[in-house]
């Protein structure tokens, strides 16, 4: 099922987010995208804090990024959040990250799986979340 | 051309590599992978220190993770990094990480570009890195 | 000199901050400082990033924390940032973080040190820099 | 009281600690004081995990650094770790940090209290930790 929602987040690169190579690290980027799944989840009044709270996790089970143009500290960016797929104990999430003028700076994928907190086994997610999820607007 | 050759980098999860979740977080396994890559290296007689001293960077231009199994704080991991792919201007590599009791944790691979300090241009790889990486054993 | 000038900055906590105690890592607070210098100097019509392109670097030479109250994923903080003393050569910052709701959850003070960012030596800062931190409001 | 042990941990910079200035990021030396305290008591046969897992958590509740000369990508630094105070609620360390080659890098001191893991309160440490604490050599 795809979803076409797109959220889009506005970040600036910190200096603690830059390396020797003068840029953005590439692990940062993997941040980011995690900080674009939490505001969509929030554009949807949705928040992952009481998804745990209710005893659920969601956790990351594949990702993939393409690094297209470096990026600096101080410059703006718009990561553009898009939920890809839902299903009963998954879902998946890609991610277009551009430099505030325009180019774009990196893309990426992930996937995801939802478990009870306690057990750790993938376990259905909660209504409240799938009706979030499913939401179309 | 493929090149079988694998370094193993022991590991153990800092603290400050936890989330909340009380795992490992998802983008401290690009740090591992990385630390992984300068072993490799390293055990080649190689530096990465010395490639950028000598007027070159490499840059991540791809990136992939599947998550297999949380690893913790204090964790052993020993993480084995085989380079994959040796062109004149690029190089791939693979990663396995396991807890050191023998499960897989998970699996990444990377592609990178060899490219000019100041420029930011690809560049043929200057002929010592080349030889490092070629070399079968 | 004592300047009283005191800007504030407004963040969430991000998950990747966070640590198994399933608070935000006591790391996480020094880069949250630094966001709030940039931020700072920002606020002055300043920017770091025209600093270091000018040739100049400030490094942190002294850092105090203390921590007050945990914080947690997702909160909203508040972080009131202040420069306390100007010098020819040096400055320094004094942080206090609020939970937005309120109550007080660390204080900090940084001082710091202008070199040139080629030799790495201590350097009168350039005019620009000075003024900038000199203004009164 | 004053415990005179020390412990050292040996630690290379990887490069996702450094950042735009070609150093070590100032955050990163947190890191490590850190791990210096894992290893501090890993050293006295105790471990920081099953201290958790028993109900507790020790937080940092005051943290101090000089920084004294830049590290970079790759150096190999050693980490003196002493604890410099044991009372029935509380500890505290100072850390010494130099260059493989000699030289001080940084300075720094923690004081930290031990809670109770699910109400956060201040608690007399557990026996165990206290005698591995107090244990002179």
């Amino acid at each position: 099922m795809l979803t076409p929602s797109c959220v889009t987040t506005n970040l600036r690169v910190r200096y603690a987010e830059t390396d020797a190579q003068g840029v953005a690290h590439h692990s940062s980027y993997i941040v980011w995208f995690e900080l674009g799944r939490s505001e969509w989840l929030r554009a949807r009044g949705y928040s992952y804090r009481d998804l745990e709270a209710a005893g659920y996790i969601i956790v990351v089970a594949d990702l993939g990024v393409r690094y297209l143009m470096p990026t600096r500290y101080d410059d703006q960016l718009a990561l553009a959040t898009q939920l890809t797929e839902v299903r009963s104990r998954s879902l998946a999430f890609r991610y277009e990250l551009r430099l505030a003028e325009g180019p774009l700076a990196a893309t990426g994928q992930t996937k995801h799986l939802v478990l009870d907190r306690v057990s750790g086994r993938p376990v259905r997610m909660p209504a409240a979340l799938e009706q979030a999820l499913r939401q179309t607007s």
